[in-house]
């Protein structure tokens, strides 16, 4: 038997939603990872400190029983300097949208003025608060990221000293760019590590893996292994676990997100193992990131092995990436 | 108000289906089209002159009240000379699947060794029975067709004599393939002169727009219109329309297959009235079929308006392409 350890994983993109939902799925990234940075893509949006003071409460009401450390995101609006030191204390970080991409993101950015944007994006480089954007333009689905590059790219040349997060990267340009500017970092999925259209539309048409931005093609999976399995130093585990209520998933009209949260540990030894690169998990799941983000989460020891888990068929209204299928490691215990 | 006359519709690509799904579909594709040609994809497969004769029964059975021309189709295996010379009075051509690529194609083409091929297509050009062709490899999705064009060349220039139609064209490769082999033709459905792939992912995921070959890219989408819109004489409509149970796409695998035989005519109309080609719908829809398949179906007459049509939420068991929504043109009668 094969074991591995890992110390204090955590998911830096992470969807909790609201009441309900978030009990019920809360506890579930709660037990295994020591802390995940929360998106704030809401109905309405948190972009103020009373929102996310007190969604912050209502998350680790949620998870009562479990140590997690909850990092908070503000949405991205124009905010004002004053503004972002009076919140700056509760947040890890600011989520930029552009509007419509994605679930709950119609409030997002409409264009990208830089001039428009220039005086918040300063007041965070001067207050060193990241910024984590979704890259996506609203052009064709397969070349959405391609053709956001040109904006990560203005964004990178203006604001020199602040931190990017370019989140969910899922294309070999995207790689490309982590060497092209030093203050451009990625956050990486499990899915967009396992999975390319051929695996949401290829066979039949797969609901449970339909995510934004989609999966896309084997060149790319295969760029985003590269860095994941060799820990590139600017590269963080981020799930993107983003739960949806199975008859909304399994309907006409499906909405985009994949639920991997109580998994992804355990597929990601998995994967790493595969690879042979069990060695390099550690810096992908919790170092980089808490080098990148200047983070300290408290002790949290997750000891697995390459004993076979099957995964639920559902958690609860929500069914998970992979549901009823048979992994090759699970979690032994956790201290 | 605005009015346009059909005469003979044709359908050369449709799945009809078997049993009680036959019984239900069958008599809508019989109300306004004046015939179709029938693919041969069922469990098992349509093989034998007993089964395309019994196939063709059931079906007449099914649209008992209207005149509905049937051409059968013979599913591709390697034949020989004296078995389709006993068949070419029962079946119109032979519709050749690579193995596993669609529904119900796991009895088909496993390699394209042309020469273990070229008794059964030189028998084929001798009797002159066409090869209707679902020409995808199995690559990645979107790369499919175009990966396909090399087995094109290899068919159409190995044998000049036989007719073979790309059906269900969606890529411009396939497109200018039109214009380099003189044996080769092609149908075009309804749902690719309207989808990309961002209509089936690119907002939400809409399983009832999802079929194979997956909609392409936007200036695939155009090519497909240019050769459409103007009636070039070596494209024909063929809906491809296939229909599933609404359970079996509302699922976490979904089925691939656009039910769209009742409203084709309709939209048809409505494309074509759109960019101004309603006088070359005619070719399109049934004078190219008539002259490139040599067949002369029986007097119909459909008579359409710009008066809107609600299409149903659903037709028995069976979800249609844009299901509940209202567009410009209706049948007002048939003669």
């Amino acid at each position: 038997m094969k074991t591995h350890t890992l110390l204090m994983p955590l998911d830096m993109h992470l969807h909790l939603r609201d009441g309900i939902m978030l009990e019920n799925i809360a506890p579930l990234s709660a037990y295994s990872f020591s802390g995940a940075l929360v998106m704030p893509n809401l109905v309405p949006p948190v972009t103020t400190k009373q929102n996310i003071i007190a969604y912050k409460k209502r998350i680790l009401a949620s998870v009562a029983n479990d140590y997690f450390e909850v990092y908070m995101t503000l949405f991205y609006q124009n905010y004002s300097k004053e503004f972002l030191e009076d919140v700056e204390d509760e947040i890890l970080a600011v989520k930029l949208y552009p509007a419509g991409i994605t679930t709950n993101s119609k409030e997002g950015v409409k264009s990208f003025d830089i001039e428009a944007m220039r005086p918040t994006l300063e007041a965070m480089s001067e207050l060193n608060i990241p910024l984590c954007v979704h890259g996506e333009s609203h052009g064709f689905v397969m070349d959405r990221e391609t053709e956001f590059m040109s904006i990560y790219e203005q964004l990178a040349e203006n604001f020199p000293n602040l931190k990017i997060i370019m989140e969910h990267i899922t294309t070999k340009e995207a790689v490309q760019m982590l060497e092209r500017y030093e203050n451009l970092y990625a956050t990486i999925t499990l899915h967009h590590l396992l999975l390319t259209l051929d695996d949401v539309v290829g066979g039949k048409m797969q609901p449970h893996l339909f995510c934004k931005p989609i999966a896309k093609r084997p060149q790319d999976r295969e760029a985003l292994l590269q860095v994941a399995l060799n820990a590139h130093p600017k590269v963080m585990f981020g799930s993107d676990s983003a739960p949806h209520p199975q008859h909304e998933k399994e309907s006409s009209g499906c909405a985009a997100g994949i639920f991997t949260a109580p998994i992804a540990i355990q597929m990601l030894c998995e994967l790493f193992d595969k690879f042979d690169a069990l060695e390099n998990l550690q810096d992908f799941i919790s170092d980089n990131a808490q080098r990148i983000y200047g983070i300290c989460p408290e002790f949290k020891e997750v000891r697995l092995s390459n004993t076979p888990f099957t995964i639920p068929k559902i958690y609860n209204t929500v069914v998970p990436m992979y549901a009823n299928e048979t992994i090759g490691w699970s979690i032994d215990d956790i201290s």
